[in-house]
């Protein structure tokens, strides 16, 4: 025989569980959506405590926020652990991680007073922003773009090692036609600049300053024009072929004549058979 | 029985009101676009007024045209006011709230003399440009692309989130990588970096320094390069969709129910009457 | 009857017009492309007579081949008003100004000596460039490009319109934000770097400094963004109908069912009609 | 009757010839895979020799890397020569070519000791990264984006020659608005500023400074918007060719002639075969 109060004990931990994990019940999506909120909140402190002239004045207010945040996401944190069933599966999950990696700053900062490591250690906490990628499981639209960009990602591959072939080589040559007076110092340097260069980018930092080097960038940019049209044509055909997909599983097919129709048609338009 | 005048009062209204408001009279649209003509004069007079070296030579030339506008433009507040049947309607709507704001400054700058205020004062006037958007109307193409952005809103929303994530992250490792002594003083500023560098805006005003910060915005921008295609093929597949549609609406309407068919159906889909 | 002599003259007059204006014999097309490699090289001349350094020390060699091309282009200005029947179509014809205007540089140099107005003159013979735009006639490509961005141009520029709006308003907005401090001097000039930044093209001579400014240019940069997709999905579309068009222009209906079918189908796909 | 040992050399040949320049087996695969990584090990080596900070600290490494890859390099180059029947054929092909320059610069570096030419010299050994091509021979999105790539090249092209021409139109017009004082010294340069401009690159290394150059570089930059959408289209327009075609070669070949025809055809296009 049981012991009640242990079940009694399984009972709060499954209710628990379907609302800290689950996203099918009311309770379940309120709890996201307040995480997510608190996460973004937490994440414009850390950002606003970097700059250094808010820092200045609010730093009493910043430390409130930041104890008051950390308090709530450790109790979140053992929550989680508490009451799922095997807890390393969620401890050494992805989100898991950076669950436990996001808390740590503050209370190492309890320990280690001052020193420049300080800020890195703050920054971490930002790293909750993978948080918002838990959204993704809301939007059908988020599911769509992520299996177009998805299928797509041989293709995309393929341009990228075309492109990365691209400025490698250029890239040496501007090294050797401008050569390091100009700011191109050294190969990898170059390879930066065509990069900012072929992308359209742009900075400006590093510029050619010779006919050769000017001329030489003139065309690298018209191949870059011409270039920047490949993946939009790879994700416009992944794109094509879903709406297509989706058109035929939105129509059904005449159970006369095999016709596709439109979901909404009550007669086939080929042999009239209604439907 | 009906006062005469009154009577008469009432016609002149209805005449002035289709002129002032409609768009389907001749008349009606030469006032749209004597208006827009209007504001468009008004609008590089601010704007050349803010140019310090034609502020100083033709200081009295502006004053004059300033007030001749208001007054202008006050005449036609006060007549919409005064013909529409609920003119709390006008006055609350998006347009009433910019006539009227956009009348205010030259009054106000008759009590408000001197002081750094009036410069921003005078700048509110260029809102009037928002009645270009009047014109869209008279242009299907307008509608056309507004309603292609309109359906896919969604997508663009999902985008721009995944966006705002990645320079987010992004934006927060280049802080922690170059730091402070580089130009990424804070990280709200890496971000802004990240913005520039992924939508291949590129000024330049910050750019990376150490070699790891290099290689890393050469990942972010072969990201941004890919990652560009993504809007381009939202947008093109809901053209397509659209194209699509303006076909079908082109082809043969049922000649018992009207419902729209395809050109080369045999039978209505709606109620199976044979072509 | 007619005098010999004039008839003789007139037969050579319609064979020079076939050589020089037609573009279908093998004289004809051979005339064009040596025309154009002359114009392609005399603009390479004055493309370098630019260049001090190169000025200074090729001086008599540039002005030897100067006064060769003007003189061979005299030659055929004279030779197409002489050959045509109605020359004053030709003269005030877009070609046929440009060809005058042209010209005529190298011999105002003759009397105008010295004087900063002598670069602008020189640089005139530059237009002749446009001859280039001749060899679209021989490009099946080029009018199929030219006829796609014509059937989208008002559609290209109800958007241009839009964007026009949208820069006018960010810039008003960035010249009361940042000021003139900042390089925002003037409306004018703020919009000037609304433009750089929402095509992306991002020069940094003008760049946001304060937190607000950056906030608001990142909004910006991002709804460019997404902006640049609607060109591309218009003459995405364009190319689309035109890609249908050929299509349909390349197959043939049955003669008994009238289904298309491609051009080289033997029987018809949907009744076996033997073509 | 053969000599044995011929016969045994011969046989040892075909051997290393499938390995060497076969991709068909295991053994060939895995040659070129080895190979790849030697070339892509030895191409990062030159370009951490070019950062003057690391070739200072490990120049002994250098050299011994560099000596390692030549000599490995080398004996590739001879067996290549030897296993083949036509050795003039690899020796003057492309590849081959690439092969031979690539060893030469640290064979001549023996003999040429210092002099600035050695960096060029050194450099040349990166042309080795053009053996990456011949990874493209496993890739099939490699093959359909170079053939999407091809295919539109005439039309790529053609907008090349337009792009080219509106730049040479609009950096000699810059050229006489701004003038050397605000850097557009000469009309090369200025046509160097035109193609950064309309690719929306944007360096910033040059750019207006006046009213007037300013409003026209506006122009551009809402041009090259517009013209950014022009590649797109044209390979997007290629790669739906593409997929379509793609589709019907998915589709049912004939039962009698083997024609391919679409998935709904009743009839064989080609032999009128009933399906």
């Amino acid at each position: 025989m049981e012991e009640p109060s242990f079940k009694h004990f399984n009972g709060v931990r499954s209710k628990l569980y379907i609302i800290v994990f689950g996203t099918d019940t009311p309770a379940g999506k309120l709890f996201d959506v307040v995480l997510l909120v608190a996460i973004l909140l937490s994440i414009v402190v850390v950002m606003l405590e970097s700059v250094s002239a808010l820092q200045a004045r609010f730093d009493h207010v910043f430390d409130l926020l930041e104890w008051t945040f950390t308090i709530l996401f450790s109790i979140e944190y053992i929550t989680r652990i508490f009451i799922t069933r095997r807890p390393e599966k969620y401890v050494f999950s992805f989100l898991g991680l950076i669950d436990l990696i996001a808390l740590l700053p503050t209370y190492i900062a309890l320990f280690v007073t001052g020193g420049s490591y300080l800020v890195v250690i703050r920054a971490i906490r930002l790293l909750r922003v993978f948080r918002i990628l838990k959204l993704t499981r809301y939007l059908s639209e988020a599911q769509m773009l992520g299996s177009a960009l998805n299928s797509s990602k041989r293709k995309i591959l393929v341009f990228m090692g075309a492109v990365s072939t691209l400025v490698m080589i250029t890239g040496t040559l501007m090294y050797l036609i401008e050569g390091g007076q100009n700011g191109f110092t050294s190969i990898p340097r170059s390879i930066y600049w065509a990069v900012v260069t072929v992308t359209t980018v742009g900075y400006g930092d590093i510029a050619p300053q010779t006919v050769l080097g000017q001329s030489f960038a003139t065309v690298l940019m018209l191949m870059g024009y011409a270039i920047i049209a490949v993946p939009t044509g790879i994700v416009s055909s992944e794109m094509r072929k879903m709406d297509k997909r989706a058109e035929i599983e939105g129509s059904r097919p005449c159970s006369r004549c095999k016709e596709m129709n439109p979901k909404d048609a009550n007669y086939c338009m080929k042999c009239g058979n209604q439907y």
